[in-house]
């Protein structure tokens, strides 16, 4: 029933908040030795959503808002030593071995069986693209896109040109704002798996209205059982 | 006699290399006042290169390497204040106007009543999106690809990814080394438009075979027609 079945990668299908997890208590450490002005947590947060609008998503995003908390909270006391750790921190991330979930391989490789796959991911174009080369699930699918953002109008987009039925497409993610919210808005399908951890950012509400067009399961495992069941029903 | 037309952006349609020169230039007065280790000049260079690996290309790439250099450039001595202005450099770059090429619009104008134009541009995701939207050129073409490296495989990819022979395509660009030597190499067609400007990393030499697909103009403007000679000549 579906013509299209696209996956976000970052923490659906592989670790990746466990990194900036990792990042931001070295940085709190880091931050310790210092007398601040505030909160490096809170500010580091808080600049690290406000740089969006600049930088968009991804790790060189994260590091310069590192960059700048650093300064601001120390009132320009950081040691330039701190700066260069924030960076390097920034290289190791961005080279950091792709840690494919338990299970992801198998689980991509079944729906493949059955369906077109796509994998829709945001963040650093250069980063995002090695990671999907590194992981080993390239060939899985037949679409590869990066993003800016993951607006309803970016899948609006992504539909067109590739001249797919919202009602026909099914999107699978661990964010409930990127992944599944815009899909709902466009009228497509939307599968949402959990992730042990997930940034505070991405976290949203559901509508009460998401009805028929949303699900969720505990493991991505379960993911093609539930297509079959879709389809299944809807034969 | 082609089936696509695909345009470079920076420096091909609109400025670029002007804001890294005048970062460039404010980084050299910056470094005045310190005593270095080593040419300003040179080791941001250099950075700006080494790094590509880590950031690929765009502003957030060129910005991080400059506050690399200046850290060790000053062995560690710059102050932090210095490292805030070249975030807000930054910034900067990624939020200023659009300046589009005197001529850019007539001409992308007029290739687009013959051909299906696509815009081909490396960089940061959101920043060459943002400026593809506000160049006010973007219903010009029918596709629009940001991409993290132009290297053959990339036009390769696209090719076959749009279905369209590489002997029947032609791209016009700025850069010898991004938009005309790998698009050779796939067997497709080229339009070298020489920018006032261009970063000395994108400057190639030409190999003595390139032949019968290789065009250089002086203009932009000249392109519309070349592409009509071209057209005549192959009839």
């Amino acid at each position: 029933m579906f013509d299209l079945v696209a996956f976000d990668a970052d923490d659906t299908l592989w670790h990746n908040e466990d990194f900036y997890w990792n990042a931001r208590r070295r940085f709190r450490d880091m931050m310790a030795k210092y007398e601040l002005n505030g909160s490096a947590d809170e500010h580091a947060d808080y600049l690290e959503v406000a740089n969006i609008e600049y930088y968009g998503y991804g790790v060189m995003s994260f590091i310069l808002s590192l960059i700048e908390a650093a300064i601001d909270l120390t009132e320009g006391a950081v040691k330039t030593e701190d700066i260069e750790a924030l960076m390097e921190m920034g290289k190791e991330m961005l080279t950091a071995q792709v840690q494919v979930f338990e299970g992801a391989e198998e689980t991509v490789a079944r729906v493949a069986e059955t369906h077109p796959l796509m994998l829709i991911t945001k963040g650093d174009l250069l980063h995002q693209q090695n990671k999907v080369s590194d992981s080993g699930l390239r060939s899985y699918f037949q679409h590869v896109q990066v993003v800016s953002h993951k607006t309803p109008q970016t899948y609006a987009r992504i539909l067109e040109r590739l001249d797919v039925e919202p009602g026909r497409f099914l999107m699978v993610g661990n964010s409930m704002r990127s992944d599944i919210l815009p899909v709902l808005e466009v009228g497509g399908w939307t599968v949402h798996v959990p992730s042990d951890r997930t940034w505070g950012h991405e976290v949203a509400e559901l509508p009460a209205e998401a009805g028929e067009r949303f699900f969720e399961v505990e493991h991505l495992e379960q993911v093609p059982d539930l297509l079959q069941e879709l389809s299944n029903s809807h034969r």
